[in-house]
């Protein structure tokens, strides 16, 4: 339940394993059939120092999720590291092939577009599983479902090299990398976890592990070093309820990412010291009028109206399946640019359209949102527009692909626009009749952006994003408001968020997401759906029937009842004692109730308990199987895979 | 289970109350026996538009929420008011009576002697449930345990009052109001929780109302403008699992209350615009260098090691009760400042210890730190030394009164320590030959502030606070390293934080301290706790047997068993009901089963389920009574009530 019940749990499982280590070293330094057992042994016993030295810090998870953080954190550096070289291998290309329209053009479109085909080649052969931002799958693998295609290493591969590919086609097909990250990084999780399994030698099983929660934050984290945010977008994406014996674990992890990310840029030669991704410096002294709140509110909810529109298209593509790679690759040529550069231009604190009024303070280029002749708001408003639209068919690429950060972008630029365009009218005092001289449009950007992404995925997590993403803490509370109004109403009238539409799209047995799509669904009882009834043994079962049981059920735990007639639940036998007690009276007669021990059930559903209560105390048990009785007689059970195939059953009815 | 859930019952709800509003206005306008009938109706009638109207955009109870955080702000403002006021009055009082040492000296003493006298004397005679701080309170109500006491009115009013004079006391006692405001805020919520159940008119009955958990949240929020820190402090000091569905409400008023505290303080001359309470200034381009990042490890190892002395001190003192309230006020006179100007102080970016050596560089005085002769280096070790035994025994008085903000500012002292030594060190070029010019004393101070009171209250949200308190985000990668570490060496051994050791010394039914004092309490069975065996009813029961068990039981619901002898559960009657058919069947045979609803019964615990087990299940299926059944025979019942007496007695044998 708290945080200190797993410091106590490791110390007492710290003493068992150093009892039992003590209990391997003797076999192991006996065995003789294996050679060089000199060198193995001085290996082995030096290995097992080393536990004891590591274990007698802390316990050995701490440095799973330590190195978990760290995995993540080279791994992101790495990809934006190949990422650029095939950009910059790009560029080179069209810049050499100067002077040939069709050569260039050929360039320009077939570069990404053989890219995207090597990555969704990558995923169709190697792994199926690995399309898409994989936030909603990894969301039901922390439910408690196992999804084992979504945690192999064929998947990891597939979605690594994927990713890199359809990063590498950049700006034009202009996709991110946090949720495929967040998914890597679960995958690395699960490893991770089976190894520290396998040094603490404890063999204790849980719906999900501890390592797998922490991952999820990790993503986020490593992605852009921020800790806070990616283990807020974890807590709130990932879970309904979030444990908080959790929180000291994934911020632990997420710090370490964070640090490795920011030192790696370091080191790469990004700056002196570490810093903020995308820096802003946006005045401190007057960063906006108190009458500006207001506008944010407005922007607020004009986020939260976007999006639906946004969300709404979305829902209606994910009918079709698949879109034309190529026409995506030909459209946006007019703004290719990086997600960094985008982002850069888009929260600078100039005005843009004074500065293409007073021609005379020509500052640094600021991309090419108004050099080209164009008024700022066309352009930018062509922008938004193309953007949102391309974004749409681009979900529905079977690439592994992140919809977050391109989201953020449009938001940004939603916010630019509105930023510019106060800027403009409160320049020439139109205003309520006083002129604000220094309205900073960066911060609409900033607010547009938190308040969008957020908005999309019905969290408030990008508002921390936005202010680790940028290091500008003055515009917190403004950006806050924003992010609350637009998810407010985003919200109402229960439509799915962007992960959920993915959820309920591709049927994963996820509730809350089911929840949106039929609401009567989690208030179905349980006695309704409920699959076949279980093998059961009566406690006078003779071996001949325990054998008919332990053949026919896959189940760990069988139900004992009273007869067969009064069907009064007694308990359960583990299945593995049943196969011990056919060895021990093979021969001779012997009851049930004799010979095995029958153990007393936990929790006992009634048929009338609804799924949702079923699904939240098999999550609060923490128990792999929960029997289901009426007045004392045995109806069914309910186990993980069995509410699996309850979710499916519902969510094909819809 | 989530966010949308709660808009879904509240349109259901809604549409229920509009039928329902059709109902009541008919008897409303026929009732003939009130005078002014005519403006009495239309004020309703004006009532009920306004609330349709307001219901309409979103449920009344966010309105609720907007309210909970204005309010708990202005009280924040109001209290502040206050107490700058009465510590000027003290002023001017030692000021007008220069010459006269002996009525100085008495000026000093019996001024805030006389307002602690005060406190205690309200929280003593009015209310003697709002001493301390209130959060150990706050938290075991929000685990589900009702504790009217702590939320009555007059224990509001008493702690009001009385923290108004702990404040003025000023420095000399040297206490905060962030755990008083979150018990206010609570007590407000629950205020509001009652209107807004009365406008709704819905009679749900829920364990724990969502009102508290958001009021838990606004206390830190309106205290400092911190709307972020003050949720995740929530989060984390509150519960062992946080639903998601609080997280918007949660954010929502957090977000009003800090908005109105800034904007209050804005009207009240504190700046142009919203700005950040402790503003600091710390220079951006180079924040820190890489390689401190192993000083703010080394920093927070050490606030670590220093939390736990103070800890282990805290419980020490605990065992007296109280001390002498004279002898606290005479000590501290040469450090009597306010939380504000000591904070402003140890944060400042300058070199306090290279000032001293240069005194041609006058820059503004910097309190008392260095002027007074003494080098800055014991000046500050004496402040830190005092100001943590005066804690120390603060913490037995029986005053309203908050602690973390203490801690808050001994850590920022322990910090600026280790900073100022650090930056002397640096400047004589003493590490690696290299010499780090500009090193920053405030940077160290400010996480020292965020490890050592996050290692005192066992929490990382100081962190976000240090950041929202300052506006500097610069730092907040070394930060939140040094808070991780710092918990990790106060966390470790199974210490109990702050709270927990109030909670274990008040001896309240919080499950997750009394693990602390001891381990192998959540592990006890449930049978083994189980108290007397609750009323029960035969299903062939005539009136006499019911009338007994109307007669002697108090509990909602009754469990039905098949006979006395076999004791099969079979479900449950509602004492409501029973009573119907004892009126119903007054003179005439009736059996049980053939009159009255047998309700099946939700959850069935069995006796060999743990105490934790019960306490997480009756959380999570929101139930209010669960049976416990041994192979379906009744065994007894848990209820929230139960489970206190149960947490109660267990923790009176430890």
């Amino acid at each position: 339940m708290s945080l200190e019940q797993t410091d106590e749990e490791n110390s007492i499982q710290e003493q068992e394993n150093q009892s039992e280590t003590s209990h391997y070293r003797i076999p192991l330094l006996l065995n003789p059939w294996k050679p060089c057992r000199a060198p193995r042994t001085a290996v082995k016993e030096w290995l097992l120092k080393l536990k004891c030295c590591l274990g007698s810090v802390c316990g050995i998870e701490w440095y799973g999720y330590a190195t978990l953080g760290i995995l993540t954190a080279v791994l992101s550096f790495l990809m934006d590291f190949i990422v650029a070289m095939l950009l910059r291998a790009h560029q080179w290309l069209y810049m050499n092939l100067e002077g040939n329209i069709l050569l260039q053009f050929l360039c320009w479109t077939l570069y990404p577009a053989c890219l995207c085909a090597l990555a969704a080649t990558f995923s169709h052969n190697i792994c199926p599983f690995s399309t898409g931002s994989g936030v909603p799958e990894v969301r039901t693998m922390l439910a408690g479902f196992e999804m084992p295609h979504y945690l192999s290493l064929t998947n990891m591969f597939a979605k690594f090299l994927g990713l890199i590919c359809t990063l590498a086609a950049g700006s034009t097909v202009f996709l991110g990398k946090v949720g495929p990250f967040v998914h890597l990084s679960t995958m690395l999780g699960a490893y991770l976890d089976n190894l520290c399994t396998l040094i603490q030698g404890s063999t204790k099983e849980k719906a999900v592990p501890e390592m797998l929660v922490v991952a999820a934050g990790d993503g986020v984290a490593s992605c852009f070093g921020a800790p806070v945010s990616g283990v807020l977008f974890s807590v709130e994406v990932m879970c309904s309820h979030f444990a908080l014996k959790h929180y000291c674990p994934c911020f632990f992890s997420a710090a370490c990412g964070a640090l490795t990310f920011h030192l790696l840029s370091m080191w790469s030669g990004d700056g002196e010291t570490l810093q903020a991704l995308f820096k802003t410096n946006f005045p401190t002294a007057l960063p906006f009028y108190p009458l500006e709140i207001l506008l944010f509110v407005f922007l607020g909810l004009l986020c939260g109206a976007v999006s639906c529109c946004y969300l709404f298209c979305h829902r209606w593509i994910l009918n079709f399946t698949k879109t034309n790679t190529f026409l995506l690759t030909v459209i946006p040529k007019p703004y290719s640019y990086t997600t960094k550069q985008l982002l850069t231009s888009l929260l600078d604190s100039r005005q843009w359209s004074s500065q293409s009024h007073n021609a005379s303070v020509q500052l640094e280029p600021l991309l090419e949102w108004s050099s080209s002749g164009a008024p700022v708001f066309l352009s930018l408003t062509v922008f938004l527009l193309m953007k949102m639209w391309m974004l749409v068919l681009a979900c529905t690429l079977p690439l592994p692909a992140g919809y977050f950060m391109p989201v953020f972008v449009c938001g940004a630029a939603l916010g630019r626009l509105f930023g510019e365009g106060v800027a403009y009218v409160s320049s020439s005092g139109a205003i309520l009749g006083q002129q604000w001289g220094s309205v900073n449009p960066g911060g609409y950007a900033l607010a547009g952006a938190a308040a969008f992404s957020g908005a999309v995925t019905h969290t408030l997590s990008p508002v921390l994003l936005a202010v680790e993403l940028t290091g500008q803490f003055s515009h917190a509370v403004p950006i806050l408001l924003s992010a609350l109004l637009a998810n407010s109403v985003a919200r109402s009238g229960h439509r799915p968020s962007f992960y959920d539409a993915l959820s309920i799209s591709k049927k994963l047995p996820y509730l809350p997401s089911l929840k949106k799509a039929c609401p009567r669904l989690p208030s179905t009882p349980v006695g309704r759906v409920l699959g076949v009834k279980s093998v059961q043994l009566q406690k006078a079962a003779g071996p001949a029937e325990v054998q008919r049981a332990v053949n026919s059920s896959t189940e760990a735990q069988i139900p004992v009842v009273d007869s067969h007639d009064s069907q009064i639940l007694l308990g359960f036998v583990l299945r593995s004692e049943l196969q011990m007690f056919l060895c021990f009276v093979q021969k001779v007669e012997g009851r049930l109730d004799e010979v095995c021990c029958i153990h007393p059930t936990s929790v006992l559903l009634s048929p009338h308990n609804t799924v949702k209560e079923a699904y939240s105390i098999l999550s609060a048990a923490g128990a792999q199987t929960l029997f289901v009785a009426d007045k004392g007689r045995l109806v069914g059970h309910i186990t993980w895979s069995e509410m699996k195939r309850i979710l499916e059953t519902l969510a094909a009815e819809i």
